[in-house]
């Protein structure tokens, strides 16, 4: 069993609202230097069994296609120490 | 300029239906060896200056209030390397 964590953020030249209206929370609640958040998200994949190089590159194709959209999202894949 | 990152996660005990949706839709399009999934936000926060011990619980303080509802999820926060 390993633990393989996706993380998927929007490119950054797309605009990102989620972050922009943390961002602004920010501000208003008064927290200063803070320059700019970005938000996005992660999942966390239990795999079954030995961690192969076949099972890596299937999360590698789930996550460039179920997980992210490639048109607008950038995704990484890592396997979690420990796990 | 750091980059901070902040995970949120759902807490194990806690029934996570984005992540059920992922690893049903899995399932449907014949990839096996996936025991489970689950889904949580990420969030990078370009923290501006340097990053003292005051700025990083500050980050912190934030991650627990306004990124996450400590009731039902955890959170992560680590310094991004490089940045």
């Amino acid at each position: 069993m390993a633990r393989v964590v996706v993380d998927v953020m929007l490119k950054p030249e797309i605009l990102d609202p989620q972050g922009k209206a943390v961002h602004g929370a920010l501000a208003r609640l008064g927290v200063d230097g803070v320059g700019d958040v970005r938000q996005g998200k992660r999942f966390e994949l239990e795999v079954e069994g030995e961690l192969t190089d076949d099972r890596l590159s299937e999360v590698h194709r789930i996550a460039g296609t179920l997980l992210s959209n490639p048109v607008i999202e950038d995704f990484d894949v890592r396997v979690e120490d420990g796990a």
